[in-house]
């Protein structure tokens, strides 16, 4: 039951963002801003076609934190939340997850904009994301409805301020 | 650069599912069938507020197979890709992406459809899923574009057969 799993980088990632709180909650509230994942060369031939795809999800080691809180507030209130229904990275496993919007691959080199990792991040998958089944309308979004429910995003999502 | 990273199962599914070749590609293809997640008791204060949302990111260890292909050919047709830009578990690291769709949480147990794991899988995360940050339209999917541009799922999508 408590099996342990090890896991490795497959790449890492190069960011203009130095220190966790340079980093938006979510890489789409700052668009402009571009990053590359450099994938170790054993993995490269794994990109092929991978161009073909103008999204696709990065999970990625938060390797900043080891704290693990079950229960917190997230940036946007003050109310506490069950780790599994906020995004923190003070989770257990510490596995990030992002849709990245993929600019160009050249050899091992991906460049990407939505970006909200750090300098460094260890990558540990990528996966093609495909709207036919990703993406979900009608769905119910809890504690998080209200901040976005009048169409704006919340200034706190851009730029991190607590 | 090659540092391993530990992590450890939080949980597990109860499928009806026994079997890989059983599995839909993606849960969504076969709405009916539902299933559980157990989540062991150290993280049943994490699912606080969670059942506010109709959607969230399963992750998930692939754990009936060691295999790492880094090109491949999908269920879907005969032409060879690379991992990154296919769905297949023989992948680096062997970790599992799905949204599912949560019926009902008791407990330290979520009853869900929308399943694509089999029985027995341990559970690394779950994340709520957010339709303002996660649903992107207008996006390209490659190879999968032709399969689907039809508006139909093919029928290789909902039973495996080869």
């Amino acid at each position: 039951m408590t099996k342990k799993i090890q896991i490795k980088p497959i790449g890492i990632i190069h960011s203009p963002y130095k220190h966790p709180s340079d980093v938006p909650i979510q890489g789409k509230f700052r668009e402009e801003t571009q990053a590359k994942i450099e994938i170790y060369s054993p993995y490269e031939k794994g990109l092929l076609d991978l161009d073909g795809f103008s999204h696709a999800y990065l999970l990625f080691h938060l390797h900043q934190t080891e704290k693990e809180h079950l229960q917190s507030s997230p940036y946007l209130e003050d109310t506490v939340h069950g780790i599994f229904a906020i995004r923190s990275p003070h989770r257990p496993n510490h596995i990030g997850l992002s849709i990245i919007k993929i600019d160009s691959i050249e050899n091992n080199i991906i460049t990407f904009k939505e970006v909200d990792m750090i300098d460094g991040t260890p990558v540990l998958d990528i996966k093609p994301y495909v709207s036919y089944f990703d993406a979900r309308s009608g769905t119910r979004s809890g504690w998080l409805e209200k901040h976005f429910k009048n169409g704006t995003v919340p200034k706190q999502a851009v730029h991190k301020n607590r």
